[in-house]
């Protein structure tokens, strides 16, 4: 497959690379004194050098012969070397950082490509906002290869996003030489069913010779998992059982293992690899959504290989599983994911296999980050207008919108959407509550809290009233315009006016996340790109994003990133019960269900 | 990649396929209650159904409820069922057999795929030739993917072809779907000094995205395999030691190892997978040159599987080295190389993993073969005038013709050509011969021969003189337009008058191989077709080989496949001295020598 994430393609560089091999022009860099992760043998090759020219590695193996005037001679000192670490699947916004900041903050972590599928961003602003993220990201030395947003609107039809993604719109995408395949179909029903319009859309992919990504989350592994595959999809992230992992390897799918901030799998899902012996070529660990005080505090996917080490997955096969599975998962293991001849020279420092801290991280040739500090600038990107603007909130929001209506007297049962700490999955429960004065309250006591979702896209005034249980705020509110996938304003809250003002907070500024109490805003991490993310640095925001965990934990929450947790109360692909600008949604059946329950 | 080798694209049958999975259509044929032999996770599963359907696979495990009126279900009966198996290097024409001739004789094995490079009929007649062979090869179920020939000829300079390809035929060859690559890079000096017309050649395929396949036939295993690597090249199946092997797997090399008719390297490059704890994604199993006798007797792929076997690489290992491995290393994984959903249903049924006797074998879910029969019948192929009638000698050939002058009296020493039985390499070996009446004539005493090799393409008149080593002939001549790579007409005898009638014999038949002693044609294999193949079938070309192996036992040679041996003599892109048309090449330094040593 062509691609434009090297320096320069093979093809213009051979005759240079060949001549550098054999000594007859010295190598721009050396590294002598290494030991090589081969992630091709599986096999450790002491005291080896690489030559390294035009952004790709000329030879593995003793070296001087390349060495001359003007070479570049980097002394490993006897430490390891591997091949620099892809994310198979990650959504750039859920850091909260911009492309470009992203990048800064993963790279010194030994990551040297990501698989991205920016659907946040599509879900607000469409193709512009996909190419805004591209051309922010180009900048860096990160290899962000796309993966074009697949279902925008996650589930058509159940809410209102800010774009839609066509088959039409997907066979003009797949021209782009940055696209590297399609994003996550999370549109499994529609696949097994052979719905006409999500079958288009996977079939341009094919037709186009690229890869599609997957996103297969019930525990299903029989008919259903067969035809989602043979539809040609070849990847999934969310397995969250070891039988679910080894049952899509087993059928030719790489199993995707996450382990990101709020969702850790890897604990049962290494069970894949390390209580069963089997090939582990079409295992892949990946992200899929890291907050930044992760990055700041445990980095990326050192992070994770280091916790799949933890687990008891010997270290070779957790840096094959970042380097040489992902490369051949995307047909692209000609350019990526091995420290051999012709490849990109992206080549990471090891101080030791056991602590697998990064000490030096080359892309392209060229060493861009030292003992987890960035060394390369690059230019500053700046967001237009539009994308820095995007609350367009139809109706003017006060304490009194908040009011939920029954004709029910004294009580009413009624569905809530009962959280799961840690878990993307979540449960339909159903509740009595008190009825004051012809409308229903939050109820502390039971943890039963109004929910609402605005339409924030297009001012069509749309909202959606529900009920949240799990959270176990005492007084307070929450809002964000970080609400999976449409990106919609949510706001959650034990009063009414608390729920005015964290909205208005957020309308305000641009979109984000805020925590309220009694009148007062006690954190908010602004948002104002797209209302998804900030330009601000990894430490910034992580900074801020601290600050607002505490003022979650004051309103009386405990849970882990409890925002990406509510991020996901709208997100209708997946089960049971979910809320969006249009309604609760039966995630299960795929249909609407009314708020009260009837007797 | 886009390509033509199955029934239907994934993406005009992907609808289908899933509501085949799902029971919602019933699936065309359904294998049930079979061994699986699962190449992604290296495991064995019991008691496994396929459901086929539109050429593909739509599911893998319990498929009961795909099975519906009309449905043809084929028991398994607890047979082993795998998926089925891939040549990764391979030239038809070394079979003697038309390109639908080698289709029948090879898929009863299990083969349902070919990497041909058919670099020998295009030595002859050109694209025309590779054209036909497509042609040919198109009717029948066998996926046969071109690897176009990149060194037409193979040494330029030093011999006479048919053709001549450059970089910018190759650049037109690409666009074809029915070539998925670029053929043997025999010209490894040209790679590895940066010659500009050799990179062109394997840079346009880069830029066409598909596969270079190497040949890396000398034991450097340094600068020069790195400079070639570097350059792109993905494969090479010239490893004859286990080292050589293991250094280009670590290198991020299919090591491609060969068990062919002549050329039998397994028992020592096994060992780079036997005596290491390697991963072996990277090495495949290849016949490269197959002669009928062996396809008759022997087999195919199943024949070096058990040789594999029989060197103790594991049953499995070894299946995964003709299917998954060699499908990645085309990076066509997606199509083929698995028994997984989506996947072309290429399926091979084996009575046991030991013995492993193929007795079924399903092509794009077709049932083509049973216990070693072909059940399928195809369109009859006539391949046109110009390629049935290409012996085109510049000279009338008589016994004086092979009067060998010299200058010398009484004796002269010569260079002499010693070939090493069942290895490609041969020796030049320095021997003292007599001088009869300004002559020097074969010594059968010494065991060296005169051969000459003469133009045959475009009446040139041209041709080389030299002595061979090693035949043991005592009385009478062969002679072979199956003559590498450029086959012109080949002839060594003991005596002037048998060369002549060996070397008329074939320009009247329209080129083969024959042996004559004493004024009588002992065999005679009739190659018309390009003087390379004929289009009768294996078992009559088998008969036929047979015969003249028995020939060339009577007249005193009694090595493995002399042919084959023979046929390599002019082919001087390998170790140590050749003969070709224009006369002796060094082929260690690339020049030509003189047939007298200088004292």
């Amino acid at each position: 497959m062509y691609n434009k994430f090297c320096k320069k393609q093979l093809w213009e560089c051979s005759k240079e690379l060949s001549a550098v091999a054999m000594g007859r022009i010295p190598a721009e860099t050396v590294i002598i004194n290494a030991k090589l992760v081969n992630v091709c043998t599986k096999e450790i090759m002491e005291n080896t050098d690489v030559a390294i020219h035009s952004g790709r590695i000329a030879l593995v193996g003793d070296a001087k012969h390349c060495i001359g005037e003007g070479t570049k001679v980097i002394d490993a000192k006897g430490q390891y070397i591997a091949p620099g670490m892809l994310d198979g699947h990650i959504h750039i916004e859920s850091s909260m950082l911009s492309a470009g900041e992203y990048a800064k903050a993963v790279i010194p972590h030994g990551t040297v490509g990501i698989y991205y599928d920016p659907h946040e961003i599509c879900n607000v602003l469409g193709k512009s906002g996909v190419d805004l993220m591209v051309k922010d990201a180009e900048r860096t030395p990160l290899k962000a290869m796309l993966t074009v947003p697949s279902c925008v609107p996650a589930v058509p039809g159940f809410e209102d996003s800010g774009a839609v993604v066509t088959s039409d719109d997907i066979r003009e995408q797949m021209k782009d030489d940055f696209c590297v395949g399609l994003g996550e179909m999370m549109n499994f029903p529609g696949i097994t069913n052979s719905v006409e319009e999500t079958h288009a859309i996977t079939d341009e992919t094919l037709k186009a010779g690229k890869i599609i990504t997957g996103h297969y989350s019930i525990p299903e592994t029989g008919m259903g998992l067969n035809a989602y595959i043979a539809s040609g999809v070849r990847c999934c992230h969310e397995s969250t059982r070891a039988e679910d992992a080894l049952a899509k390897m087993r059928l030719g799918m790489y199993a995707m293992m996450r382990e990101g901030s709020a969702w850790h799998d890897l604990a049962e899902v290494s069970k894949a690899i390390t209580e069963h012996e089997v090939d582990s070529r079409f295992a892949v660990l990946i992200s899929d959504d890291t907050h930044p005080f992760t990055l700041m505090e445990q980095g990326h996917l050192d992070h994770i290989v280091r916790r799949a080490m933890q687990e008891g997955i010997d270290p070779i096969t957790a840096v094959q599983m970042v380097t040489i599975n992902c490369a051949q998962c995307f047909q692209m293991d000609h350019e990526l994911g091995s420290i051999t001849p012709g490849k990109c020279a992206d080549i990471i420092f090891i101080d030791d296999l056991k602590s697998f801290q990064i000490t030096k991280v080359i892309i392209d040739g060229d060493v861009v980050a030292e003992n987890r500090k960035m060394l390369q600038e690059f230019a500053p990107f700046t967001y237009p207008e539009f994308a820095m603007n995007t609350m367009h909130v139809g109706e003017t929001i006060t304490a009194d919108t908040f009011k939920v209506k029954t004709d029910k007297k004294d009580q009413v049962t009624i569905r809530a959407i009962e959280i799961i700490p840690a878990r993307v999955s979540d449960y339909e429960r159903h509740v009595t509550m008190a009825v004051k004065d012809g409308c229903i309250e939050s109820d502390t006591k039971q943890d039963v809290l109004k929910t609402f979702v605005f339409e924030r896209h297009n001012n069509t005034g749309k909202h959606g009233v529900g009920f949240v249980k799990g959270f176990n705020i005492k007084c307070g509110a929450m809002a964000s315009t970080v609400a999976h996938d449409a990106h919609n304003l949510l706001v959650i809250g034990t009063n009414d006016e608390d729920m005015a003002l964290a909205a208005n907070t957020l309308i305000a500024c641009g979109g984000g996340m805020c925590v309220v109490q009694n009148g007062e805003v006690l954190g908010c991490v602004e948002l104002p790109l797209a209302g998804l993310m900030n330009t601000k640095s990894n430490e910034e925001m992580s900074e801020l994003v601290e600050s607002l965990t505490k003022a979650w934990v004051k309103i009386g929450c405990n849970i882990v990133s409890p925002f990406m947790t509510m991020a996901l109360i709208p997100l209708a692909c997946l089960p049971e019960l979910r809320l969006t600008d249009r309604g609760l949604v039966d995630c299960t059946k795929f249909c609407f269900s009314d708020l009260e329950v009837e007797e």
